[in-house]
């Protein structure tokens, strides 16, 4: 039996790695996980009981934050794949949001697990665009599209 | 001396007021409140010593939950202000997010309050389009343009 893949997030180098939605180092924030599957980012994620827009549903701007966190994750593992480098294993290169849309297409059930998938339509040695979906018990209710953008050095204090 | 005004989140009905980002009734939520100034909402936050992207600089998630829930009081505060009531003292009517669009201008320092203002710029009986800035000390770090929907009936469980 092999180990299950490591998340792109748990190679982002320790400087890097307390973002809130994303972070290991950052205990108190989403934690969010995504791995590297044929070419896509793949995060699973459950909401909390209190991630609520109104009873029952899950509040859109945390979908939000986890589609631009998925979609940084998925833009440094194409662009370690085409490096050839190895995704979780290898250290992850950051990228930072440039832009973010989301379409919120179905309300988003709370109390199950999501899944996000996300893909690179288009990428430059500087930025890569992501297009995602997030999945509730097989209903995609929200379609995001990202910019990322690699760090900048005005950024990079760490 | 007059007392501040009420946000508009205040005057959501009780069932809709557990939003995580805005409702009144989330103590673990981010308590976002916004006031109707000359025709624009405008709210202010600080964000948290842990909403960080990277050392230094506020999480681009938390922005863009900031931007929804703010831009969901603007258009209800527009909506308002048509119908002759008043922000903060009649019941605010409650919108949902149909697109959220933020562009990153520049990073958002961590450790000061943001502002955020924001207006209608193109309204119907069932949505609005709302424009945004986000400000920390002096400068535009983020803009949004969401689309805010009345809620539908299918969302409408409490």
């Amino acid at each position: 039996m092999t180990a299950p893949p490591r998340a792109l997030q748990d190679r982002y180098p320790e400087g890097f790695a307390r973002c809130f939605g994303c972070g290991r180092l950052n205990r108190e924030g989403h934690l969010l996980k995504t791995v590297w599957e044929s070419g896509e980012g793949v995060s699973r994620f459950t909401p909390r009981p209190e991630h609520l827009s109104v009873e029952g549903f899950v509040y859109g701007g945390l979908l939000a934050s986890l589609v631009d966190c998925h979609s940084m994750a998925t833009a440094a593992g194409h662009s370690m794949a085409g490096a050839g480098l190895e995704a979780g294993v290898d250290e992850t290169p950051r990228f930072v949001t440039g832009r973010l849309e989301v379409d919120y297409l179905a309300p988003t059930p709370i109390g199950c697990e999501l899944e996000l998938r996300g893909r690179v339509v288009e990428a430059s040695t500087r930025k890569a665009i992501v297009e995602s979906t997030v999945t509730a018990r097989g209903v995609v209710t929200a379609r995001g599209r990202v910019v990322a953008v690699r760090i900048p050095e005005s950024m990079q204090r760490a």
